[in-house]
């Protein structure tokens, strides 16, 4: 992080960035058109949503007595913006898998500098999922690109991949 | 691969490497304890299952007139005896890596030998997709092993994983 957190702080990002994730994720899977793919989409928005559970109940362990206040912007601003003029869905998993990268690095530093084992493990955890979801997308989105270039990939999707 | 396959060939064993690992996760997601595993395993068994349903129908787009035949092992025949055996389901989480790592290393190399357009994509798609279980597979391990050592995980997953 290029500015310095508080834990606080850092539980305020996250929880924001798991909340634009899972709605981000909730619109990408409205856009796409094979059943595969809003299946992994519903699968991606599910995670995130756990995930924002999760950092809001290690929140509310390690700072019992302080009200949890989320910043505006998250991590990926620019996916919520995205997602919310309805952009096409190629330029949709740009952004999202930017934003899984943004948020692998984002808890790999969170949690070396966390100081509960408990918020450390979480942190790490975390950071190993986003990266999981990267690949997912970034195969998912290979495929598409190279089909897009044939514009031929709604009809392969449609045959392929369960339509 | 060391030895080199044949594009049939290929077909077969990549066909019998996914109906072992949907099965895998199939018994995986019997032995966890966590609603949240038990959701994860399902995410894989059924998109292990999509895999074979594309291999299959690529198979017969270029072999027509051959019919089907499986070798009797997949490329991870460890894997498939360890969840016949009920092994531990760190041992299973172990197996499973090791062996979404050898089907993203033997789709990639496929997709290189592959002669068909149609054929590559889709290899170096299912490369792509086998390189984002392991991870979410990794990150789920890393933390089971975790809290292993602690004696603690299932407490752990019961309370922060959703029971």
């Amino acid at each position: 992080m290029a500015i310095k957190l508080s834990s606080l702080e850092v539980y305020g990002v996250a929880i924001r960035s798991e909340i634009d994730a899972a709605r981000a994720y909730q619109k990408m899977g409205e856009l796409v058109e094979s059943k595969d793919g809003k299946q992994k989409l519903r699968f991606l928005r599910n995670e995130e949503q756990k995930h924002r559970a999760l950092l809001e109940e290690m929140y509310r362990k390690e700072y019992p007595d302080i009200k949890l206040e989320l910043p505006d912007k998250g991590l990926a601003p620019k996916l919520v913006a995205a997602a919310d003029r309805d952009a096409p869905i190629t330029k949709l998993f740009e952004l999202a898998m930017e934003a899984e990268q943004g948020a692998e690095k984002f808890y790999a530093e969170a949690a070396e500098q966390s100081e509960s084992q408990s918020g450390r493990r979480l942190l790490a955890y975390l950071s190993g999922m986003e990266r999981g979801h990267y690949y997912l997308l970034k195969a998912e989105y290979d495929l598409m690109a190279e089909f897009d270039r044939f514009s031929s990939y709604k009809k392969f999707s449609m045959e392929h991949i369960g339509g």
